[in-house]
């Protein structure tokens, strides 16, 4: 029996929205989770059998997770993927991804690197560790570049636009580490595969166009509004990035399309934010197939049900007023289970029969902050669901 | 705001397989769960926020859940109507379906009676006090007719079938309590309807059709394999229970077609077991749509979305092996979590990706015990589904 069947706990670092969603998947598949995560009552504890209180790369914390588990897996790059291997061995409990695949992830210049090696197509890039290496990367690669952290960014964290030479030093600073330079891509359309290896199989979903804006993603299209022959490239570019991808799991390849060409942006070694839309769009989420490849079970179908939108909610008031914000009306005795999160009316949406509604009880709301989803998928035109989706993510306000 | 918007607890009576898949739909919504229930790690409370160990009636453990709680609510029929009123109010938290209703479906010879003054086709009943009353019973109603305690049967539980007036005191014994004789309906086929009441509306889901083996629900398909003219019938008399019954919720109606009549059969206040093949087979679920219900949010769309049939898996082990289940190489330090639940390998039914799979999470595997359930849903004839479903069934074994 792959794991330990029914009876099986997975060990999940990281209890952010993705490891809540994670459970949601596995607890019908009889699975149940433990996840590890600093933050007392963090988004996936409500679901979760439990949580291990511990940072993501604390040796102790991923050796007592793996105690608990039957297979270990992440949710967030900041896991430390050497504590993981060493956990997981010593617990004997298989660990997906490979933790070796984990760490080359980690530091965007070894992931361009490897991708390179590889013959995949990505944005040119240069290391640079002082600022007279920028000033050379530059003149090699064009002004505007984005300086990026090599480890530890994500939406947009640890990226600096650079326009000119006389700025590299206080962007260096900025990023206050180890940095790459990269190209500033001319690109059409970003797009996104979301991939997954099981024991023997891989599963891919349908390519998703995806809508950044100050470098966090708003909305994902399903299926991309681009043509046939880029959509197949665009899958076949992350069929061979998952070459380069040791251990089972979803990965989410983040793609550039430039004049019909695929480039690749990066890697998460997870399940993604372009990847909400297959709860209600694919026949298999993302977050069930992550689950049952990481739990060594046959993976499910992939296909697509329905044209798909999704949007995010992103906390959208005043960082002072962020931590005022409880719940109207509250007057329960929350102290056992500490929920006084912040709150938000989701009758709009929930009145909208056609709209599905996912909320990731974040206690505190801050702006930018991805506090849920919204999913629409029919039978109807891309555009009219983008639209019909933004309209309904702009009828929602948070309470005070 | 609907009792705390997206910050929102439930606290539910009862945590068996019913209160997990509440906590499942319950997730996306944002709303938590804390369930009640006397048994420790029950089904529920892998994926529940928490879970308060006490009896179904317990008056204070059901203080205890409302103050936990923005709204209370049943699962079960053992729960204590009068506990839950007191409880609901001394918190200032609503409870639905309210406790009126929940003491007149728990009493089944009440419940006959209230249905029978509004109106409602029930098959011919009569109370019995004593064997003389079964004896003129049985005169009435004809012989063989079924004796049912008054309370606390379910699953044919507190059933029994009696033949001849000689066996009405054993019968008498064997039931233990207040009772009531009925007529054994010559039903062609046993049909039910998931009806549910929000706020200001009422949403009714398609008529399944239940096979029923020794009183235990093994099938549902949907839609029943019977007439526009019945299925039409059937949902009307729904609508004029649902007339009786006060509070908002999910009700499953179990009714009797016999000769293109319907009959009511029984009332469960609660999601119900027929009403599972929601889950894939509907817009929304009958569980997030009684989550909705109480919670005072909008309703979803109740719409069938393609022909589906749900089986349930039944332990099918001797009594005297089941407690010595354990996992397969089960090594793990599972002392926190006390997860040494019974196993089963899913691989049959999660490599069939038509296939889906539920799985409950008890810790005891017992004959005919519902152990979980596979639901198909597919544009195929349901005879098809059908046979495909009993055949993944019936591939599924328990290890030891």
């Amino acid at each position: 029996m792959p794991d330990g069947g029914t009876a099986a706990t997975l060990g999940v670092v990281g209890g952010g929205q993705l490891g809540r969603m994670l459970a949601e998947a596995a607890a019908p598949l009889g699975v149940e989770l433990v996840v590890l995560d600093p933050t007392p009552d963090c988004p996936a504890a409500a679901v979760a059998r439990d949580q291990v209180v511990a940072d993501f790369d604390d040796p102790e914390g991923i050796a007592t997770l793996a105690r608990r588990s039957d297979a270990l897996t992440v949710e967030i790059e900041l896991a430390g993927p050497e504590a993981l291997e060493t956990a997981a061995e010593a617990a004997g409990v298989p660990v997906h991804p490979d933790p070796g695949t984990l760490s080359m992830i980690r530091d965007k210049l070894d992931q361009k690197r490897e991708l390179q090696a590889a013959g995949i197509p990505v944005p040119a890039f240069r290391r640079v560790d002082s600022a007279s290496e920028v000033h050379e990367a530059l003149d090699v690669l064009g002004a505007p570049a984005m300086l990026k952290a090599r480890t530890g960014g994500y939406d947009g964290r640890g990226n600096v636009p650079v326009a000119s030479p006389d700025q590299a030093a206080d962007a260096l600073a900025a990023v206050g580490g180890p940095a790459m330079v990269e190209e500033l891509v001319d690109f059409d359309r970003e797009l996104s595969v979301i991939i997954g290896r099981g024991a023997d199989t891989v599963s891919t979903f349908p390519p998703g166009e995806n809508v950044h804006k100050e470098e966090i993603l708003r909305e994902t299209i399903v299926p991309a509004r681009t043509t046939d022959v880029v959509r197949d490239r665009a899958v076949s570019v992350a069929r061979n990035v998952l070459e380069v991808l040791d251990g089972r799991g979803i990965f989410g390849i983040e793609l550039f399309e430039s004049d019909g060409e695929i480039l690749v942006n990066e890697i998460a070694p997870r399940p993604h934010n372009s990847g909400h839309w297959t709860i209600e769009g694919a026949v298999t989420s993302q977050f069930e197939q992550h689950v049952r490849a990481v739990m060594g079970y046959p993976l499910g179908s992939a296909q697509q049900r329905a044209p798909t939108v999704m949007t995010n909610i992103l906390g959208d008031v005043d960082t002072a007023r962020a931590t005022q914000l409880t719940v109207e009306g509250s007057v329960r005795d929350r102290s056992a289970t500490g929920n006084d999160l912040s709150s938000l009316d989701p009758t709009p949406v929930l009145a909208d029969t056609g709209a599905a509604f996912h909320w990731y009880g974040k206690r505190e709301v801050r702006p930018q902050r991805k506090m849920g989803h919204i999913t629409l998928s029919a039978d109807r035109p891309v555009d009219d669901l983008l639209v019909a989706a933004r309209r309904l993510r702009d009828e929602l306000t948070f309470s005070e």
